[in-house]
């Protein structure tokens, strides 16, 4: 992760203002001969997609991707492939109304980065947070269905766990339902409820944080580059650099400092297919910072959106106090969105370590038993 | 973060296995002309230094730090100074008692490293741990004793503000209880309890978690590299790197779920001497990714060691069920030393963003008020 | 340098085939506040834009540029500047004539790229060389128009010195001369030696190679990042990544192989403004890969296209022996538009060595002199 | 290459001054599970190691090397193997006779990097150059000596070509040779020339230039990352970043300049074996930056140290004119040494590239032929 470049051998580069005249991003490193479709593409941004419900900012834009490089059509074949050069794909923007920023252009929103711009760089493009809104997410979710393409048998998939005070019942989660409602929500019932408290929050012109929880099946162990390049690390890091995140737990997380050495070992039996099981998965698939073969699990929270109709005290650029109310389009519960978002960054992560794995290691067999025949 | 470097412009490089013949780090990177001996270094590995209390794994190491290159005497002054050069720091291992381990050296710890090593390399130092030894630990805190010195005005304190299911309670807290006890307790009622609470965990042959705290006053606003090396995602991922971590958060964190947008914002009001003051700190002194100027507030969370005399059920190398207990010497409860590692990292991360910002912006200053003035 | 990306804090990502939609370029980590239009840019491209003389290929590209983010219109000024975001510049490719290749796409070019591409990633966009194409070098030449901005008194200025057999002769050598010949020759006399020689070659279906010398003037002293990141190393990949090159050589180069110790050091004298001269700069302007203050020369050498019409022995994708002819368009002295490629790299290359530098030692004085005074 | 850090898979940091305590390096990223013993590095130390021969500096220094971690012994064949962790190698410096440098410490050396890292870092340790002192190379070699070890069928071996005006005679090359005089020279009576040649300089104070060719045969086709981080772009980073060395060239090199399209191109058939012939090897074994399959040829100049008995106009560092001499222990032909170092810089580049290849398109056969069977 640095500046707007992240991954080693997977490297995604993203660019784009939410009210400039495009945004998108620079994939490179994709090995080369695989299968790809702008429509596949489309086919997750379509899920981020602002505008789909009346949950989410009402700002229409069709997020239609175009690829603008690292594509050829194998003439064999007459498939669109991969050519393991930079991936260029390109989102223009449609629907900007900047002009609903120009009553607090000069005013900093409480817990926004307008503030943190303008201070760093003396100067920001503030329409739509410029290049601290959301909309730069689109980017990301595009690479990531490009990363999910790469690791054999991965599936990463993701739910929202939280929403205010409200969380899912684990006894009811259902995949399926994940795709029924418009909150990603794996719990039907817990749906419902949400829309109700949402609908709430929205017309008080008020805004939640929810917590999102992503999981990655079929990662195969040994993914992860000890000691400062974790999986977990860069899980991490991939998380917490998505816009509103302000924590990150991998497995148990925080409730780990609760348990005793006893309770929080996943213990090991040998399976029937001679490989080991895992009789629990406290640690989220992963220890010492590899991938052990289980589910790899992680959650991460989002704050509420600062950008809310309730008045709020603050500054303005020239050193007023001053009082604000954000009006624009806004979601009053990020959260949902982050989604897609939260899934896209984990397939990166790991199709990077994959890569990275390959390289160092090869294509040999990852498993040690029985030692001896090695 | 990657490998065994972290760090863009403020890089560290670390090696070492527990028992192998010496472990440390080449800290590269570092601007000329500060003042540094390898007293001030010890300083901060002292803290961190096993066998310190019955709290602590007996193992006696001195940690005796080495500086090897990089810091030469000025002639004018007298003074050892970094030259600008590689800082290479070594620490010799003393106390190792590999046959300790040999009882256990085939079978796999239920929540340890071991055992993705072994399925990633097909090979590994199992004595203490090898390369996923905490003790690797070490290097780090040698590093951030370094990082200290480099932003002016910035002081890095940690706490453990949690162990099991016994919290510190803020409204006790004191910076200088934290040296007054083995704990690091900013709460001097709260370390009398978790005294007899880890005597308790310790005589039992068990192990338990913990969540440290790290503050950072006095960052100056402006640090972070949006969009993918922000700040806070780079802390979460060198936090997130300390062996046994599984969660981090900024700030109000995971709580931060729970709150409305009004709630969430930390308004602002012009201070007396002109530059504006924020009324709260939800936000852990991070926006949009890069400082705000207030004190950055991070915390992590620290599963129990793996390592404990409980038996627990495993598998061997040789794909054989198993029953595992450890014996070596390990730490009851390994958040403790976590903190002074906590604190090594964050002032790593700042130290690099501070360098990041001034090769970026320069050294003007980043004040914008008034912004008629730029 | 690695991948599709360069530099360190002054970053370009690239992307983008000669027949594809589009190039293009990502660069991160510009300064903010800098004066930016896409007309400027437009102006270097101009140089490097393909068609503009009998002497090179005929197709018709505009390399109109677009700045798809990065700038904003700044209020007070109305002035068009950098936000320190990434400035994504996209070039639309217009005048492909695909079906040039159909001819040659299973065959591979003797000293072509196609053959390693194939065998690399066992497929590739053969049309107009794919990614390797020559006109990947515009999005280098968009970039250092940015990069040229970047350090205060730096002028960085190429020519063409030898065409085959036929060199300068540096008597006569006039910057002005430069910008009055299709050929970036500083030698008005060997232009015209020039002019008749390339037509012959043209004529002959043949092709030449080239060296071409580029000349920073007004770096200042203490760049380079020893002893990897040497300000030379970091010219010579950058020179060399750019197509068709094969040697590079800083100062006297290749010659300093002949010169005794007493020949090759540049002497130093006090200058009248207390600042030190050096009488002669075999050392190209840099010493141990930090630049002196002198000015900075590199060279390099570029081979013939290797797309002629003279019939060349070959195999093609089946295993079959062949025998290649290359109509297409192409450049008869590809050296020629070499000169503002290799002045935007080593452009770029200073350019991230100021930041870098900027942010390792400040901006503090960097001269030394009375060193007492420190 | 950045910084004190080189590669991107196979990775190297380099630490240590010419007369500290020690120097040396940490290799990271090695594969696992591969055979390694500190002799068989020293093995490759020794061909660097000075006082040798009267040709090279008196300085006498065993260069032991011994290796800190990323080592451990198999149980099952009692053979030392890498473990896929980081591997710290150290040589302790003995023969440090730093008083030698007393008389010049406040004089810059014409043509040596004091006066630069003085300029940068305001502040430097002088003594035997400090960091910028050949004694750097030692590192390099080491982990040259690891890197030679990764890609299987690779061989890299070096000779001087060229010593002053004296250039060895091709059709008289022999490598056996290279091991029986004190010049790697392939060419047995042109080292009986230089033998007398270089008493000549030594006895005058002097010292010369010199020419150093590397070839690597062996070298699978398939390995480079085109565009930035091309097979011969990070050659030439490589090979320009030892110390005195002005230029870099790959297989024609700066002759390429002179030849025509035809010339240059290597043409093709088909062998016996089904794999395609290259009738020539003009382009040194790299096609647009990616390996060809042919033999790998990089040659650098080495220019003359500028350390000489022979008195010299320059500066010192209170601003005023001085005359220097330079006693001290310095080798006259400092090329000579730096074959052994740029056979370990041509050996971490491929051993890098051979990983990263492997990380981005696996193990599969890289061979296109017949393409229909893909």
């Amino acid at each position: 992760m640095s500046f707007n470049t992240f991954g080693h051998l997977f490297r995604v580069t993203s660019f784009g203002e939410s009210h400039g005249p495009a945004l998108g991003c620079v994939v490179d490193g994709c090995p080369p001969r695989i299968p790809l479709t702008a429509a596949e593409i489309q086919n997750d941004l379509d899920k981020r997609r602002p505008g789909q419900s009346r949950y989410t900012t009402q700002r229409q834009e069709p997020d239609a991707v175009r690829i603008l490089s690292g594509v050829f059509t194998d003439e064999a074949t007459g498939q669109d492939m991969t050519t393991g050069t930079p991936i260029a794909l390109l989102i223009e923007n449609v629907d900007q109304r900047s002009k609903d920023y120009s009553d607090i252009k000069d005013k900093y929103r409480p817990g926004h980065a307008g503030y943190t711009y303008d201070v760093k760089y003396g100067f920001y493009d503030y329409r739509g947070g410029g290049r601290a809104s959301a909309r730069e997410t689109a980017a990301r979710v595009a690479a990531g269905a490009i990363a999910r393409k790469i690791v054999p048998g991965v599936t990463v998939r993701g739910a929202l766990v939280r929403m205010g005070p409200h969380a899912v019942d684990r006894s009811r989660w259902d995949w399926d339902e994940v795709s029924r409602n418009p909150f990603f929500c794996p719990d039907a019932k817990m749906a419902e409820i949400w829309a109700d408290y949402l609908d709430g929050v929205r017309k008080a012109g008020s805004s939640i944080g929810a917590v999102v929880e992503i999981v990655a099946d079929g990662v195969p162990p040994g993914l992860g580059a000890p000691v400062y390049g974790k999986l977990d690390a860069e899980l991490a890091a991939g998380l917490m650099s998505i816009n509103a995140v302000k924590g990150v737990e991998i497995g148990d997380g925080f409730a780990a400092a609760d348990l005793s050495g006893a309770d929080n070992a996943d213990e090991m039996r040998m399976g029937n297919d001679g490989k080991p099981l895992f009789l629990s998965n406290h640690a989220g698939g992963i220890l010492g910072g590899i991938s052990t073969g289980q589910p790899v699990v992680a959650r991460f929270a989002v704050k509420p959106t600062s950008s809310i109709l309730q008045p709020r005290k603050t500054v303005d650029r020239y050193g007023r106090d001053a009082e604000i109310v954000t009006k624009g389009r806004h979601d009053p519960c990020v959260g949902i969105r982050g989604v897609p978002v939260g899934e896209a960054m984990v397939a990166c992560v790991i199709a990077d370590h994959y890569l990275r794995h390959r390289g160092q290691v090869g294509e040999g067999p990852s498993w040690p038993f029985p030692m001896t025949d090695r």
